[in-house]
């Protein structure tokens, strides 16, 4: 078994390749602008990275970004793309996460000889595992507590982002479990704010889901936004587990890898990875990284769920890239019998029926949690009409039935394609 | 005093200017897209988003990023840059950085409004010091401890990067230590790699850091570089402390916000807050974050130094950007009377004796640690004469007397000129 880190990059650069990816290795492992005395033929062999692959991608005519230069000779004229992938031994920075970013992205982005530099891939040797538990609950866990089988878990968020009291936010909440909501989350806009604190908020909600469980024998996950500083990440959750809460989410932008690790460690509950703030790593196609790299990451560090965004969402991102990320949530991290840290991924921006059968076909699984938010709470027929109308949905894609037969046949899938006729 | 938080985005749309800005104050506070029964007009009053400043700064000819979309009567077919300038009461999140990172970043980057967006700078009520400790010792404290007054402090970095065992570093130090320096820093690959544990670098390190002290008086400053999980790094800190150091250091982007807050809590040293990885968020103009943003948030939280790069380095930084950020770290973050959390800036990438008239001019203040690799290892009269000579440098930009006249009365300078020609 290797015990090397492979990261793969796409790259743009007027410097002949070869030579580029030699400076990036150069510059994550022993190199300088100068050789310098200690840096050893026995050293560079022992630690310095290694360029594993080359693939050219072809020629563009303008620099995607500023302030790349060019070769002294000025080069032969030409601006390419490649693909690189360059390994590092684990030696270098021992089974550290934090150690290891700093590795794999480091400086690597402010280097002169690229126009363009994207991570869009990552792969870890499985001794990481010793070092980081990965999901506690994953696929099957958060299913068991959500008492969701062979379905897609139905989910929605509380609307508005902010300005509701806890009251209001729990009669929000009443009104979505009686809808029949499996899932529902904070918005990672409302944490702990003054009009609605932490604590006030998910006391009032669980009250709500505990009774409606009581009564109907079904728990409904409320993803509590506990996003915060150290100590009252951990305060917090301990307040939703002793509230009967089956769930807790954190803004990963926010608080870093080193507090999810502790986070995990503490977490009797599965942690719900929202990834705002992503847009500024993942939109340029020239900088930043892929979310196929950045989930490995937080799946080691013991996220259960992350955001995907959804088929036609709202946002900017395209469909390929949706899929290519929640297929990845899915697909183990590790070879067996190695842990392979699957997760849920969770679709969501703008979803409704509509996008069932386009999420099905190219997913191929239902190991998915599928949020809607106008989608459900705007149906004409009512929040409860509307979660019946995305099962229904669901259902027909499962069955490979049309989903205009099928809502020949289910009148809330009917009136939900007429409403969000898009 | 206002109790509300603002942002100041460039950004770049299809849409009608005020729209745009409109929806970006939506997404992050209130809204959805369909507007629900919650949402009430006194809701809105309190906790919406207000655009505070809109200013547009001309036309561009095609999208800088994929995925935007145009409004739906297809706008006037312009695509606009401008400056955008939002506020929110901090009742919608606390006085809490890592919520109001969900906040002003979120999922903004997303829209699909925007072709372009980056957060260009942030102001924060003081009310945040309440919670927030910001630098422990900064430009005055950071001095005290080098001893080093009325001039930069001279700093380096130990290379090669990674591969010295503990012992080897340590010679390292020593040639380092007899030449003069000021202040030497880990690098950033550099942390508790299997091949050079933290422990037994740091001992080695200061062994001859304190004979050194003992012998001529001078303590000279190293950064430590104890990026790691949370409860290494506590533990590093109280290693360094133990062992007389001066100084730790973490790569910001490896640990977040929150293990910054609690690292700034145990310090009893000033922290080093390495910006590796910065290149992601900083080099494109249309999506990410200026430097001026960023370290204000970091500042809050504790750190005392911070990298800029410097002028005409090896990274593909502007002069003009290397020098807002530099004046930014000098600039008071919040009016007297409250602490204006300054830091002191490090100058480095591939800096050498040409670039000091220079940054002088541009700065106008010798408050900053001045960090050259290769331009004091590589000068022809060793490490010694490469100290020397940028101190000769620096003397006499601060006389205001020209470098080549300079020269010609110190040696050690004019060798530096003509091996570092550039």
């Amino acid at each position: 078994m290797s015990d090397r880190v492979f990261a793969t990059y796409e790259i743009e650069t007027a410097f002949p390749l070869e030579q580029a990816a030699a400076t990036m290795a150069g510059e994550q492992s022993t190199g300088t602008f100068v050789r310098v005395p200690g840096e050893t033929d026995a050293l560079r062999e022992a630690h310095a990275a290694r360029v594993e692959a080359l693939e050219e991608l072809g020629e563009v005519s303008a620099p995607s970004l500023p302030g790349s230069g060019l070769p002294k000779n000025g080069g032969d004229g030409k601006r390419r793309r490649a693909r690189v992938t360059l390994s590092w031994p684990t030696s270098n920075f021992g089974l550290s996460l934090p150690n290891l970013l700093a590795t794999i992205n480091g400086n690597l982005s402010e280097l002169k000889a690229f126009s363009g530099l994207r991570l869009v891939d990552v792969t870890l040797p499985p001794a990481f595992l010793t070092r980081y538990q990965g999901p506690q609950f994953g696929v099957a866990g958060t299913r068991r507590l959500a008492g969701v089988y062979d379905r897609p878990m139905i989910g929605t968020i509380i609307k508005p982002s902010v300005g509701l009291s806890p009251e209001a936010t729990a009669e929000q909440v009443r009104a979505l479990v009686e809808a029949g909501v499996d899932f529902i989350k904070d918005d990672e806009l409302q944490a702990d704010g003054p009009h609605c604190p932490f604590e006030a908020r998910i006391s009032a909600v669980m009250r709500v889901i505990n009774d409606h469980a009581d009564k109907t024998g079904k728990k409904v996950m409320f993803a509590a936004n506990l996003t915060g500083e150290m100590d009252e990440m951990l305060a917090r959750h301990d307040h939703v587990l002793r509230e009967g809460g089956t769930c807790i989410m954190a803004s990963m932008n926010s608080i870093g890898l080193p507090a999810m690790k502790m986070l995990r460690a503490h977490a009797q509950l599965p942690i719900h990875g929202h990834r705002n703030g992503w847009g500024m790593l993942g939109r340029s196609p020239a900088i930043g990284m892929s979310y196929i790299a950045f989930q490995k990451l937080w799946r080691l560090a013991g996220i259960d769920h992350t955001h995907v965004n959804g088929i036609d969402n709202k946002f900017c991102e395209s469909n390929e890239s949706v899929i290519a990320s929640a297929r990845e949530c899915l697909t183990p991290m590790f070879p067996a019998p190695h842990a392979g840290c699957e997760i849920m991924p969770v679709f969501s921006s703008g979803q409704s029926a509509r996008q069932v059968p386009a999420t099905f076909a190219a997913l191929g699984s239902t190991n998915l949690i599928f949020a809607a938010g106008g989608g459900i709470m705007a149906h004409p027929g009512g929040p409860g009409a509307g979660v019946r109308a995305l099962q229904q949905a669901w259902e027909a894609a499962v069955a490979g039935v049309d989903q205009a037969e099928a809502a020949s046949q289910a009148p809330e899938l009917r009136d939900a394609l007429a409403a969000f006729a898009g």
